[in-house]
């Protein structure tokens, strides 16, 4: 299977975008990320999307920020299924970016995650329970995972009022 | 492979998540339809989900309106790939409900669709390419919709302004 | 010169889009309208752009709702001026049709106007005033529909209270 | 009676949720503070609201960001009170919290107080008023409570100009 | 014990705020209901509130509209709790009434409840909740309403496709 | 005449009101300024109008953050013009004070101006041109303020590129 | 004392503005309404602003929707006292228009009131507030305009359930 | 041709508009920057537009904050193309500019981009490009911009997670 593909619309969106790649690694999944801007690159959008489907990408995952188009673009461009992430935006705090990645109209779907790194980590987490729907070793390194979790919730410090 | 699972917190959510049977319906994917209250059948949360991973399940499509727990809530409690669809309230017109479920925080994934009829259509639309990824038949189906959907477009009626 | 182009994501933006087609005629500018959808049929925009810019198309008026994607994606493809018109969205009013169309990233720009049909009929308007800047006879008709208006709100009915 | 039990998504919510516990003490109520995640631990849910009702909880203080899914789900486990405070997130301010936790389907409720620590500082208020409905010695404390409130109000310091 | 008491700021808000009262009803809870408008009749609250808190009234229930002040002035005038509930507003749809009552500072408490009836039901209930606390009878029919919903989500009829 | 009165909810509102009274300052009109809370000191709202009112108080200004209910229960006691300002609040940016302040229901008024001090100090311009409506003083002192404010745009310095 | 003068920027804002007029023609007191538009005739804003002042009109109430620019601009021209109402937008339901006439910039105040018709009849009634601070008439007709508000709440009907 | 005008309503805008005019720089095109501002010099707009006219600018920029009335204000003085830039407010993060800009009634059009610096180069690219219309030599500069733009985003530096 060819690695999940991380694509992202600036070099800029990379400390966001790159909570996705730590989760996917973590989870054991291989993964590849690139630039590739819808507004600077589109001719990008359709070559990049033939080569995963040849490649056999299972997932791509985009962020993109603002008027975010990456995302929706790739997925006019693919069967693969695409996870979108909204970075946030300086002034509207990543509102625009939700709402240009979500509202994706009928016949073209994006699975949009939450705006900002719990949202990339997400989509890596995302992408690895899809390749789990049919991967038994990466569905059992997810309920590891969220083993992992439950376990930190569990053994948390004791919550005390600061001594006055 | 078991038939792809749709759940909605009300039976009032059906005519806005019928959307997404109709089209897993159209792609030629099997889909069974319940409701499960987050909030009034809690405890089906975890009984419905694990029943789901034993089933085969692929992907669940979950639908909820206004402070919309259920999506997130059944992801807490499973490894199958979760869609989110924002079913529209009535006095916030589905901001609420697409916050809600969308903005989960890091650890437990969903990935959320548009709000309304158009999202929950999507959702059958991501849950098959989902499963395309790796069955060739579904996959091929999807690549036919958009080739349809790509005719209608390309011989639409011309655009004339009514005669005044 | 060729025609303005007035493109849009659906069939359904026409009722819309029509002020657009209606305000260039009312200003004597030539127009063409064409349904091109940034999701269904992504590989037009590249050569729809192509072939405007061949034709001399001096303005692109394009509209489309949600996630609109369709203004900022024919801009990437072109050096002509790109004017965008949010077309209002069922659930939440054209909010995510706007900041889809005018956040967009430093580098590629889409001039964006009001959401709906009074933003349709400025887009018609500032194309021609575009055209106007190098053509006297369409700068002198939108000085006479300046006129026109002037003159219509300084001979208006008087405005008085319904009697009780 | 028990202790108020102030329940919260993570451990990184306590530097808000401390608020609430602090306005119990300073009302002399007891508390207990724990973090359950409905994410992350949702079997502890419904473990958790038994125990409370065997233990006779009088209320319960729940506090979660982004998609607040923790007060909702407590509510959906017990007929005991369940007041919900919104922890702000980072990117969208505690919108999405806030509404995440208000806007419960019919049912279900949880009254919900203000964004941050303010809010968190009122549920512990409220919780207090709630048991001074039957508790004459607390209904006291918050009327004296009040009371300081209302002297610090009437002596604070002249308003006057910044020496220019 | 005094029945729960249902302000709200006007006549016109009965329709919204009745499901509150409907709700106490069926929960077999007494109730009053008046209006008392924080803007119109100001001298009301306080006056309002001593005479509340001399009949031992355990909730005040508060609805109000737009710049929505009545559920937090009432709270200021007393010791008993108060849950508000967003009447809504024309123009803004209730976020400027949930906003104007969920945002009090830090001292002066209200519990608020979703906008709209969905709402005004759960403030009746969150009231009953809130006695059930120390009333046995009123604990257990929260108990029984709850298990009606939950068999009400299990005997839901099918759901099926409309025939095409 | 008595001078304006500039009340506010709380003394940590001063740092921005305190540009109303620099501005009336500025403007040659007296300005006494006072913490009146509305839900700390309810008790004053009447009294302070009441007597404002004997006073002959020309103009009241209010600043109030968050659920901001002075300025309109200010209003609700008295027929002095009552100006209220949205005081910034720490999670919504003062969106709530904004609407809490400015969406008062038919028959209590109050004139809102913008969030933070820009508002506060546009607080006291107006509170001078209410009262320069009726003394020629005060007006020539609002028309000279604007001749300044005239002249320091056309003075400004040249706008030029950094150098690179 | 020249007419209270309510100017809008269109025709159709008059459904809205008129509550302006009728409350004050309820509360005796003189009014003339023009449409100048701070668009369509911008070279009306300063001479009808002149004349204004030339003919001791005392307050200036404007309204306008969407991108509304009359209020600042006519409070840009003149000392006299604008006020400003937001009529509701198509599309954004009167946000654009609200934040568009509040938010102005320190140096030219608008007091703005509620989006819509109770925005403007409490435009009206501040406009008699501001002239009833120099005149005992006008005062005294607010004070009886607000105790029959109070007497209508005071008498309004019994609040019942519907029967079932 | 006379260089493109820049205009903002206060010498503080600077920083963000001066993108604009680094961005018309940078594609060879003249320009010329002014402080106009719509509230503090309003018998400007006119002059300057007159002017503006008789001189042959092909294109104005304007950009202002907060309730941001010049780009719609020197679009009612001219029929030269006007773009707006929204300056980003202090409270409201530039929302209130966006909607007070591009939301413009039928008749008076401004082509709006993104909020703050994005948004300012942006419209010195549309400038560039409208003047690319009918100007050989600046049309090839924006594509050389374009060929630019893309090249850097293929030379990036591989995307890497950090070592841990």
């Amino acid at each position: 299977m060819a690695p999940v593909l991380i694509l992202m619309g600036s070099q800029s969106d990379w400390p966001v975008m790159q909570h996705a790649a730590q989760m996917l690694k973590d989870l054991g999944v291989e993964w590849r990320a690139e630039v590739v801007s819808a507004h600077r690159t589109p001719d990008l959008l359709k070559t990049t999307m033939e080569q995963a489907e040849q490649d056999g990408v299972p997932v791509v995952i985009a962020g993109a920020g603002g008027a975010a188009h990456l995302p929706g673009m790739l997925a006019a461009f693919t069967a693969i299924p695409v996870l979108g992430v909204p970075v946030p935006s300086k002034q509207l705090k990543g509102l625009d970016s939700l709402l240009s990645i979500v509202q994706m109209p009928k016949g073209v779907a994006v699975g949009t995650l939450a705006v900002g790194p719990a949202g990339a980590a997400n989509a890596g987490l995302l992408a690895a329970q899809i390749i789990g729907s049919f991967n038994v070793d990466v569905r059992q390194r997810v309920h590891a995972f969220r083993e992992q979790q439950r376990e930190k919730v569990m053994n948390g410090p004791k919550l005390e009022l600061p001594e006055s």
